[in-house]
């Protein structure tokens, strides 16, 4: 526990564009060109970096996001910048000894240098990796030598709560390629993962007491993250394309502060495509719709989006994704949680947001006396990774590669529920997108509904009898965001992520069976 | 974000040791006769495990930790294991085909291995490691082909928020060497550092309005964390050796919450050994006295040690180790905040945290929905260096060589010291551990009094003359813990850390010279 030198997000800034006539959006493309305008990237140990040095002149010409003061927590307002912040400006005073903070010396960190084995595009497959794949190494004085601009002098020392420029400059240039956000004081931080990151932001935006919106069905940890600090979740009804904005708006709309004992809720989580557990994807006219309810009712929206690159559409990839909230927010009123666990590695534990410039800066604040910063040994890996060795392109080419992979995966398991499930009592809708599917079981053509069997006690047998058939499936009553909102049909929750096709067809076979035992079919 | 299998803490167990006789503490040596002993390693992706696998027969012949339930927070109290966690439990079944996590196939992982180049002991210098140091491997099916117990198929995907139960081995076992608990149900959790774990600390165990107990001079950042929680500071008056326990005692003894506007305080923080800013280490006297003034109050210690092995006295390593409050804790009213930013890397964001079992179950449910776990990457890459290559001989060798090399540097600053500070107006204590040095200075002699300026207003004067004599130092009045505390000294924190002995010698003697020219000398 050491104070490194803070973020002084007022201390950067964007090189002199004023030259430049009407810019054009950054592209794939555009990158190595605006690379060479940009400032010059800081390399120094723990050095302050913000997106603004990175994202290209075009963001400048759009108006600024609004500000949310008025929904920031009691935590939140109270944060200050560090005290040993004021100590840092002096570091830029060249000659000076610093005896100030207490960083270690890269000589007492006993690692000369990291080499890992990665893919060159387009041979992804592990075999291919593993037979032509190429080595990159993390040296310890590479930035001090001129062979990288990242090393492991820095990367093994403290760190910004940003994250290290080198990594953020290829985060803050895939955010502006993919969203392009409407407004032009958007800013990213790292994160620890979006757990984390969701964690944060209700510390940042709720009190005890609260409600928080979150589709019906959702992940059910984001609202075990929720539950103690004292939140409440309000259930929005949902359909195949997920959030019903006419639903949200009726239940904003009609809120009883004295009935509920609590304000009107202005925090809506959602996970727009690839929903889990639904597999719901909202399509570009949902999600517009939604944003107008949150609009009028001045709500903030938190959009989880793990799933985003798993959308199955194969072709013309980056204008094939449906536009994400943060792409058409026009007030800054979304933050945008992005992981690489469902693209790269969960184990990383690298994720990061996209916000307005004050929502970044207050949790910015948070990390720095909390997190401080995702791992430096996973900052590096993906940045030799992603940036050295791939690059954007190389990047979208792997993105193509697994949603490939991910829509095989998909049709092989909707292809055995078509041959093996009874479809007298099981439905399903495709999903699009993501890693999950969501199976509807007509529990009331149950024999057990005539003995006077609950639909949850029902739904207790068939899990326990699919157990008991060799198939673990996930029970659609865990994932209510509301647990004392009432169910009246009933879901089992299947991945195809993890297993291999013929493993697939096996399972579903097998909860087959078991609904055919269940239903007497 | 997907639910990994959560820590299921009753499924876990030490292995039947009711044919051991009396058994023996656990040693350096001893380990690897004990892990024939221990459970088989749980190597699954996801593996639940904890510290009761690998403690020593040693640890149960002790009595349990008392509980302390009525110091947790209603955010920790309403804490609950996670839904998802009850459907781990059918993993075990053999033969059970499981589409219910959504967990990434390690097909899709792009990294096939990570080479890391580390030292071999007792040749720990960075030229050597270049020269000769060896090369470890972790490959992406290192487990099922055999060559390790832990490996990228594993450390890239999710995980525990222990853990991995191959790094939890290595510190749990380290635990015991190093500090043997007085008491047996203790247990460890990894952490995404300790600044974070202080951050989960004060929400486990505070609520906003409470005061907390900290030396009164601390590492700023702490209390930075604490005070946007709403939580204030009382600083307890220090000497040479930190806290003095009749000052703590006449605090909590006549706490009058009248007149405070809150309860008594039963939360301390302290850094112990080499505290930051003031370089004291409390010795094993003081740490006694401490300890009884907490039972006396029923207050909870947090011991927050990153600086334990820079202690300086040179030979027999263990046992010239100040005893930590963890190895005198018979009540289990210590949670100790363990390291590796300052003897192996602070980018690794892997730390680890020692209590009991009640208190280190309430951290793992705040971690599962927040940080999740430390870096999969920094894990395995710490696996690899501490377990598999230098083993707990070779850390402890490693360990050794740190103390030396900051013995030497202590030594130059001090030299430094003597050699050029004007000893009529700046007086010190060598600091016996750590890598901070604090200098007070005697302003009452300095100029400006007699014109009726304030101490205050004398530092500043200092601070910013050393900075035009090209030499930052810390201002001592950064470190109040509490903050309206009136001040009757001056003190600058020098480290001796980062710089070399020519730096350091000539950063001394720059601020000598501004000494001199600030006093008249």
């Amino acid at each position: 526990m050491s104070p490194p030198a803070p973020l002084d997000i007022d201390m950067v800034g964007v090189t002199d564009t004023s030259a430049v006539p009407m810019p054009d959006p950054l592209t794939v493309n555009g990158v190595p060109g605006w690379r060479e305008k940009m400032a010059k990237i800081p390399t120094g140990v723990a050095a302050s970096c913000s997106s603004d040095m990175f994202k290209s002149p075009a963001c400048y010409t759009k108006p600024k996001a609004k500000r949310f003061d008025h929904l920031l927590s009691i935590e939140a307002k109270s944060r200050k910048a560090s005290t040993l912040k004021a100590a840092a400006q002096y570091l830029k005073n060249p000659g000076i000894i610093s005896l100030g903070g207490g960083l270690p010396s890269a000589e007492y960190f006993p690692i000369e240098h990291i080499d890992i084995k990665v893919p060159n595009p387009p041979e992804f497959s592990s075999e291919a990796t593993r037979k032509s794949g190429s080595v990159v190494r993390a040296g310890k004085h590479d930035i001090k030598d001129g062979t990288s601009l990242y090393d492991l002098e820095i990367a093994l020392n403290y760190g910004q709560a940003t994250g290290a420029a080198q990594l953020l400059r290829f985060i803050t240039e895939h955010t502006e390629i993919i969203h392009n956000p409407p407004y032009s004081d958007w800013q990213c931080t790292m994160t620890c993962g979006s757990t984390y990151a969701w964690d944060t932001a209700l510390r940042v935006l709720t009190e005890r007491g609260d409600y928080i919106l979150m589709e019906e069905y959702t992940f059910v940890s984001a609202a075990e993250t929720a539950f103690p600090l004292g939140l409440k979740a309000v259930g929005i009804p949902i359909d195949e394309e997920g959030l019903i904005p006419e639903a949200m708006d009726e239940i904003l709309s009609n809120w009883d502060e004295k009935a509920r004992g609590a304000r009107k809720p202005y925090v809506l989580y959602t996970i727009p495509t690839g929903q889990n557990p639904t597999g719901a994807t909202q399509s570009a006219e949902r999600r517009n719709a939604v944003y107008k309810v949150a609009q009028k009712h001045d709500v903030y929206i938190v959009e989880d989006e793990p799933y985003y690159f798993l959308q199955m559409q194969p072709y013309e990839f980056i204008k094939s994704l449906v536009p994400s909230f943060l792409s058409i927010d026009v007030d800054g009123r979304v933050c945008r949680l992005e992981s690489f666990s469902k693209v790269i590695s969960p184990g990383s534990r690298v994720g990061w947001i996209v916000a307005s410039e004050q929502m970044i800066e207050r949790f910015i604040r948070n990390f720095e006396v909390s997190s401080q910063n995702p791992s430096g040994i996973s900052q590096i890996v993906l940045f030799k990774l992603l940036d050295e060795h791939w690059g954007h392109s190389g990047f979208l080419d792997w993105l193509i590669h697994l949603r490939m992979q991910y829509t095989d995966r998909r049709d092989a398991l909707l292809h055995s529920c078509e041959k093996h499930l009874p479809t007298e009592i099981a439905h399903w809708v495709p999903p699009a997108a993501g890693m999950f599917h969501w199976i509807e079981v007509d529990w009331r053509k149950h024999p057990g509904v005539a003995a006077g069997k609950t639909r949850e006690a029902i739904e207790e047998e068939i899990f326990l009898s699919a157990v008991e058939h060799q198939v673990l499936l996930s029970r659609g009553s865990w994932f209510k965001a509301d647990k004392s909102a009432v169910m009246e049909k009933m879901y089992f929750r299947a991945t195809y992520a993890a297993a291999s096709s013929e493993k697939i067809d096996e399972a579903i076979a097998r909860f087959a069976k078991c609904l055919r035992d269940q239903f007497g079919l």
